[in-house]
This record gives structure tokens, C-alpha cells and sequence, in this order.
């Protein structure tokens, strides 16, 4: 039960194929580093036949090193009628410098006679020679057997002698690939045990899953459990319509549901930071309800798993947080119980009795009715908490804000903001420009309490998200901004809820400014692993 | 094989464990008769016993006349050392409407042990005296058997008891819940298969599964496989942590790919529409990648792929997505073939030639570099190709434009907005005041144009989005607006790009109503079944 299962990464060539995913070259180097950290075994880099950026990613990896990762150049056999030393994406394999190359070619009837019209005996032949001509160029080959189940579903044996010539050609491995997603576990467990009983110990078989089911991690689980020693998958799922297998929930299960040691111990805790950075990276929003790695995998909301939680964490838990990275949160909101806000007080220093965590209960029920919500808005809830508590000391009393942003007949766009405040008694008028409303808000705004606290001047903010909320009130829409900031170790949101966006950006960026001048214990400096926040501005 | 599968929907009560769920009691009505409309046999519509908003919602629930759909009210076994008849809980669900009740109770020793504190013989008699006080009240009951596989891997005699109780008790089916989500599919089925042999015709078995492994929907399908009858779930998988079971997808399965008929022919093809519905109550952007029913489900991206969905649909597609209601999605974008932008230009009436749509192609990719994507974007891309056709005429010509938001000293927030365009070699200064700046520029521009347009008093603003894009230029954070229009009958998405809030958010609106503007085929009327479009004003 504890044989090798390698882990393949494809996310920068098959999960690039997802809607609105593109990374720059560079990126894509990035990417590869922090993969090789993790651990991945095999890194699937880009299609370099396919267009010059792809080629020019290639020149870049060549140049890099790689702890343990292999990159692995993505290809297609040859084209009919031509000899596999001619074909010129096979020519581009051979001379690129990845050690290993990843063929992929027909196996399905209906592809070979309606899409590329080649003939069955001529698809072995170039399935055979296009593999051979690699690893006669001291390739290490491997075979990707596209749409195979629906292949095997129509015709067994000839799905399976594209196998064996790929074998013949000298590939390592051939992967069953299930590209349209349309296969359920049970078909392909029981498929995939009777490929590697066929195939014997001629060559390894690795798996390469879709979503289109809702069951692509469930789907390479399967395969690996019947033989299937190589999963490939994508970071968080992506690629193209629901995508591809998520390569990080099949991590986690493999490590810790199933025994396979596929990523050493103190590697699999990057699990968590490397799927976010992957997210952050493709200008996603992480998915907080991801397996294993979201941010709420291990949230408790109603009121008695939160005090099963904390009798017994394995109560409600299917594994320790911490082992991937992730950590357990406790959810304040609607059907929250005193033990939560008691939890999170404690995790910031803060001691609340019975009655302040009913009033913060009760409060957190009133704005949420308003539109608020705090689960993304950690430093906003958390000075919610110290008003609550008495003691909290606004950084300043608002007298009046304006913006003005304005483009003129030149198309050249403007904008300034001017606050009005009051700190200690003393009135202060300041203006800024800015490249938005918020950005110049900010500017004035910080040109005054960093005066007095001048460690406020590191912050940067650093995501700023606008939605409008459900409008059942008639007079216009409520919009809700969350903001995050980042002082360089730690990073909070805050939120802000108005019918104007700016007012509602005001806010939001006010309490970013109170939530960091509130004291507390300083955070820990960043470790090595962790990339230094986006330093964009918000308009 | 083709045996009935019960479908019961737990998006009401279970769902709204999750992050950020929360419906008003009318919206959850909303709800309960779109599932019905759906087809689905049984709703859980809440746990009236635990608040006071939940008991109200029945009150409304009681005067609802539903087709088909059973209600269902969700309570727990009896307290320890109270009688099942003065349990205020049970009490409740013995008056209530719903004619059938779930109730769950414990069966893992670690929660008796450690959580609830009691006996394994008193918790037998709480199953079984509280099933048969309901039943004796004239209930169906359901038993949800909590944790049931983590108990059945530590002590299956025990866990088996729990169930034979709850059928003596009188209830129609158990249900064996995967409440932590630690349970695989080969698990799940296993278990399922040997509870279902050992209960034999006494009750009939259920399945609850979440999504903690990303195997939700596998778990479910593995435990139907087995011998289970009724599938739980929500809509769209909303739940706590990672999910409950996503039902959308389990009825895709079970329909398209299982064999049973669990809804009749035209009640599934509302399965897109019904899963659309819920997000955008949830006030959820619907996941474009999600199986069966996201826009992506279908989407083709790379050039030859496209190619092989016009021969034969069946070469890349596992099933016709209309039989769910949705439909095939051709993206535009980096990896495109002119096959795609002809498709789309034909989709809406027009016609390209391949040097055109070589240009356009080429236009995508300058402006995707620039932080645009259109594949949310369909009005700005239609924009885009009549601008490549030649023959698009401007709405206008603009001179300047100026917004001012102010919080003055009361703390009252105002905010306007002046244009100066040109129109048919005239100009007009117009001001309008407005909840936001966008709102208020949208009606200084409109004020203008419906004078030449009238039609286009109608649009209505819906949705309104900003995030900040990747930022490696340095000077500052780029904003990408997305804005979604509607007319009443057809919906689309523009979008802006700039530095500034304000500025990308202009663009996008006037691609709005450049969009409206252009000459197309009315679109049919909205049918029956479509929801009025939400009618909120950006700020």
C-alpha cells in the first residue's frame, strides 16, 4: 500500500487552458520553483510546439535549477503521412532541454475517423514511432492516452494496443486520460485494474482526470487504488470547462487517507501556501471552501460543533489543519455561540465576559442584517470586539471628505481627495492626489495619523473588492467594499457598507488604519517560503 | 437499475451552515418552490426548534401550496433524562406542519463519550422513543444517522444497533450521514452496501455526504451503486467547511450517467436555472466552472478543440448540455481560432471573414495583456468585433467628465456627476446627482443619450464588480470593472480597465449602452420561470 505514486503537475499547460487563466513566462518560472518546493515530482511547463511564448518559457527553464521537480515538454505524435524525424513539434521536442516529454495521441475510434481522419493501423504506427524517435534522442517518454475510457468503452483492444506500441516505443508510462470527464470512479477503477493487469510489468500506468463529473479527485483515487502509480492534476482544479483533477485534494487524500507518502513531512506543510500563491498568482480569489487548503476546510459555524471542537478536535475534524498548512478557524456570525467570540478574543489577547460576547453577538446580528460580513473582515471584527470591550480610542473625530475625480478633454484622469479631521482638539484640512478616489483618501488621510503614529505610513493596501448586495430595499443598492491590508507580517481585511462606493471605501479604510494602531502583539516576520504581499494601490 | 432514488434538498437548513449563508425567511420560500418546480421529493426548509426566525419560516412554509415536494422539519433525538413527549424540541416538531420530520441523533461512542455525555443504552432508547413519538403523532420520520461512517469503523455492531432502533421506532428510512466528510467513495459504498444487506427490507437507506475530501458527490453515487435510495444534498454543494454534497451535480449524474429517472424529462432541463437562482439569492457570483451547470461546463478554448465540437459534439462534450439547460460556450481568448470568433460573430448575426477575424483575435490578445477579459465581458466583445466590421457608430464623443462624492460635517454623503459630450455636432453639459459616482454618471450620460435613443431609458445597471488586477508595473494598482446590464429581456456584461475606479467603471458603462445601442434581433421575452433581473444601481 505504500508504493511510490508520483505526483505530475500540469497546471501550466493543461490548466492554462481554463477560462481567463494566463500567466506570463516569468510567472510561469515562479510557479515551477514553488512547485519543485513542494515537492512535485513531475512539472508538465508548456506546449512548445504550440507558439512562440511557449518556446521562449522553455529557454527561460533551461536556465533555472530545480531541487527535484523534472520539467516535462508537452507534445503531440506525429501528423500522418509524415516520418517522426521530419515532424517538426517532434524536431522541437527533441532539441528542447527537458529530460522528459509527454506525448499525447488517439485512441478513440470516433476521433481518429471524424476529427483527425487517420487510420487505425496508421495510428499505431505513429503512436509507436513518435515515442520511439524521442527516446532515441534520450528522451524519457511518456504517453498520454487521450479520451481513453471512452476509447475502451468502444473498442477494448484496440485502446489497448495503443498501450502496448507506446510501451514497444520505449515510453516509461502511459496515462489513461479521461478528457472529456465523462467517467464515474467505478468505471475507471475497474478499467484502469484491468490496463495494469494487461500490461503487466511492461510499463507504469498513471491517471489523468477531469471535473466534468464532480469526480476527478475521486476518479484518480480510484485508479490509484487499482494500480495507477502517476496522478496528474492541476493546483486548485484549474483548466478548462469545470477543469481538471484538483491535484491538491489528491495530495491530501493520498498522505493522509490512503498512506501514500507522496510528499515528505515538513514539504506537504507548503500545501496550503503553495495553492494560494498558485491562486494568487492567476488573479484568483482563493476558494474559502477548497478541501483541505480553504480557509474555512476547518471552520466551525453553529454553536455545538465549536464546543465539540474544542472538547476534541477529531469530534468534527477529518485531520489537523496544520498538517497541510491550513488552521482551524471558528466562524463568528447568525448561529454563533459566546464560546466562539470567547475563542477569538483569546486568540488576540482579549478576555470577554458572557455579557460582552452576547453584546458582540448581538451586534455582529445587526450589521450582518445590514449587509455586513466578518468572516473575510478579521481586523474589522476585531475592533468590534474592543469597542465592545470600552477602552478603544478612535484615531481621529471625521469632520467632512470629499472627492472630486474628474478626465478632461486631453483624456487625462484626475483625482484628489480633501479631509476635514480633528486629532487631540486640533483641526487639520489635508488634500491629496491619487490614482483613484480611495487611493487619494488614503493619501490625505495617512498624511495626518501617521504623524502621530508613524508606523502607519508601512501599510499598504494591497485588494480591494467591490459587490452590490441583494436589493430588496428599493432606494438603490447597498454596496459592500472589503479591503485588505498588509503592514509588511500580517494581513487583515476590513469592510465597509454604503449606497455610495467611495463612503463605503471610507470606512472600510478607516478601520484598516484603527485595526493597526490598536496594540497588540507584533506579528511573526514573514518565514522564507512566504511571498512578499502585492503592493498595488487600490483607485 | 432504474429504481426510484429519492432526492431530498438540505440547501435550507444544512446549506446555510456555510460561510456567509444567509436567506431572509420570504427568500427561502423563494427557494423552496423553485426546488419544487424542479422536482424535488423532499425540503428540509429548517430546524424550527432552534430560533425563532426558523419556527416562522414554518409558519409562512404552512400556508404555501408546494406540487410536489414534501416539507420537511429537522430536529434532533430527545435530551437525556426527559421523555420524549416533554422534550420542548420534539414538541415543536410533533405541532408543526411538515408531515415529515428528520431527526438526528448520535451513533459514535467518541461523541457519546466526550460531546453529549451519555450511555449507549440510553442513547438507543432516545432514538427510538423520539422516531416513535413522532410517528405517534402521525409523522414520517427520517433518521439521520450523524457521523455514521467514522462510527461504523469504530464499532459497526454498535452503529448497526442505532439504526435497527430507529426502524423499530417506526422510521421510514435512515440515514447514514459522512458528517466530518472523512468517508471515500470505496468506504462509503462498502459500508452502504453491508448496512443495507443487514437491514434488509425494514427501512430504506439514505445517504449524507460533505465534501471535505472533494469526494461528496463520488461518496453519494458510490453509496446509490450500493443499494442507498435517497441521496441528500444542496444546491450548488453550499455547507459548512468545504460543502455538503452538491446536488445539482448528484441529479446530473444519477440522470445522464446512472440511468435513473430521478426528475422527468422537462423538470431537468431547469437544473441550470434553479442552481442560478440560488446563487444569486445567496447573493454568490455562480461558479462558471462548475459541472452540469456553470457557463464553462461546455466552454471550448483551445482552437482544436472547437474544431472538433462543429464536426461531431459527441468527440468532446459527455453530454448535450440543453438537456440541463445550458448551452454550449465558445471562448475567446489567447488560445482562440478564427473557428471561434466566426461562431460567435454568426451567433449574434454577423459575419466575419478571416482577415477580420485574424484582427480580432489580435485586438483580444492586446487587450487581454491589458488586464480585459471577455469571456464575462460578451457585450464589450460584440462591441469589439462590430468596431473590426466597420460601420459602428459612436453614441457620442466625449469632452470631459467630473464626479464629486462628498460626507459633509452631518454626515450626510452626496454625490455628482457632470459630462460634456459631443452628439451630432452639438454640445451638452448635463449634471446629475446620484447614490454613487457611477450612478450618477450613468444618468448624466443617459439624460443625453435616450433623448436620441429612447429605448434606452431602460437598461438597468445589475451588477457591478471591482478588482484590482496583478501588479507588476509599479506605479500602481490597475482596476478592472465588470458592469452587467439588462433591458428587461436580454442580460450582458461590459467592462473597463484603468488606474481609477471611476474611469474603468466609465468605459464600462458606456460599453453598456453602446452594446443596447447596436442593431440586433429582439430578444425573446423573458419565459415564465426566469426571475425578474435584480434591479440595483451601482453606487
Amino acid at each position: 500500500m505504500n508504493s511510490t505514486v508520483q505526483l505530475y503537475d500540469a497546471t501550466l499547460r493543461d490548466g492554462m487552458q481554463g477560462e481567463g487563466m494566463s500567466l506570463t513566462a516569468r510567472e510561469k518560472v515562479r510557479v515551477a520553483h514553488r512547485l519543485d518546493e513542494l515537492g512535485i515530482d513531475l512539472i508538465e511547463a508548456g506546449f512548445p510546439a504550440s507558439n512562440p511564448k511557449e518556446l521562449e518559457l522553455f529557454g527561460l527553464l533551461a536556465q533555472e535549477r530545480f531541487e527535484h521537480a523534472q520539467i516535462v515538454a508537452f507534445g503531440m505524435t506525429r501528423r500522418r503521412g509524415v516520418a517522426a524525424q521530419d515532424d517538426e513539434n517532434l524536431r522541437i521536442l527533441a532539441e528542447c532541454f527537458a529530460p522528459v516529454c509527454t506525448l499525447v495521441g488517439k485512441t478513440w475510434d470516433l476521433h481518429l475517423e471524424k476529427v483527425v481522419k487517420v487510420g487505425r493501423e496508421e495510428n499505431l504506427a505513429m503512436i509507436e514511432e513518435s515515442v520511439a524517435f524521442l527516446v532515441g534522442c534520450g528522451k524519457r517518454v511518456i504517453y498520454d492516452a487521450e479520451h481513453f475510457f471512452d476509447a475502451w468503452r468502444a473498442n477494448e483492444e484496440y485502446a489497448l494496443e495503443c498501450l502496448r506500441v507506446a510501451a514497444r516505443g520505449g515510453a516509461e508510462r502511459v496515462v489513461l486520460c479521461d478528457t472529456n470527464g465523462s467517467s464515474l470512479p467505478h468505471q475507471v477503477g475497474t478499467a484502469v485494474g484491468e490496463v495494469v493487469a494487461a500490461l503487466g510489468r511492461d510499463v507504469e500506468v498513471g491517471i489523468h482526470c477531469h471535473n466534468d463529473l464532480e469526480c476527478g479527485v475521486a476518479n484518480t483515487l480510484a485508479a490509484v487504488l487499482n494500480g495507477a502509480t502517476q496522478v496528474q492534476g492541476t493546483m486548485n482544479g484549474i483548466g478548462e470547462r469545470t477543469g481538471n483533477a484538483n491535484l491538491v485534494s489528491i495530495i491530501g487524500n493520498l498522505q493522509f487517507k490512503l498512506g501514500y507518502d507522496v510528499l515528505p513531512g515538513d514539504r506537504i506543510e507548503k500545501l496550503t501556501a503553495t495553492a494560494h500563491f498558485v491562486d494568487e498568482l492567476l488573479n484568483l480569489a482563493p476558494d474559502p471552501n477548497q478541501p483541505f487548503v480553504g480557509r474555512n476546510a476547518f471552520a466551525h459555524k453553529g454553536g455545538l460543533h465549536v464546543a465539540g471542537v474544542r472538547a476534541d478536535a477529531s469530534t468534527f475534524e477529518h485531520m489537523e489543519p496544520e498538517l497541510v498548512g491550513n488552521e482551524r478557524q471558528l466562524i463568528v456570525s447568525e448561529l454563533a455561540g459566546r464560546h466562539t467570540v470567547s475563542e477569538k478574543a483569546a486568540a488576540v489577547g482579549l478576555e470577554v465576559d458572557d455579557a460582552t460576547a452576547q453584546r458582540v453577538i448581538d451586534r455582529v446580528k445587526e450589521l450582518e442584517a445590514d449587509g455586513y460580513q466578518f468572516e473575510a473582515a478579521d481586523g474589522s471584527f476585531e475592533l468590534l470586539l474592543r469597542k465592545e470591550l470600552g477602552g478603544h480610542e478612535p484615531l481621529f473625530v471625521l469632520e467632512s471628505w470629499r472627492t472630486i475625480v474628474d478626465q478632461n478633454a486631453q483624456g487625462h484622469v484626475e483625482c484628489e481627495a480633501t479631509i476635514k479631521i480633528w486629532v487631540g482638539g486640533e483641526r487639520y484640512v489635508r488634500s491629496a492626489e491619487g490614482n483613484g478616489p480611495v487611493n487619494a483618501l488614503d493619501a490625505a488621510l495617512r498624511s495626518v495619523v501617521a504623524e502621530f503614529h508613524p508606523h502607519l505610513r508601512d501599510i499598504e493596501l494591497t485588494d480591494y473588492k467591490v459587490r452590490l448586495l441583494d436589493q430588496h430595499h428599493g432606494t438603490g443598492a447597498t454596496t459592500r467594499v472589503l479591503v485588505q491590508s498588509t503592514d509588511g507580517r500580517r494581513t487583515w481585511g476590513t469592510i465597509g457598507v454604503a449606497q455610495n462606493v467611495i463612503a463605503a471605501s471610507w470606512q472600510a479604510l478607516v478601520e484598516s488604519f484603527e485595526y493597526a494602531e490598536a496594540p497588540r502583539e507584533p506579528a511573526p516576520a514573514a518565514d522564507a517560503d512566504g511571498d512578499p504581499a502585492t503592493t498595488g494601490r487600490p483607485a
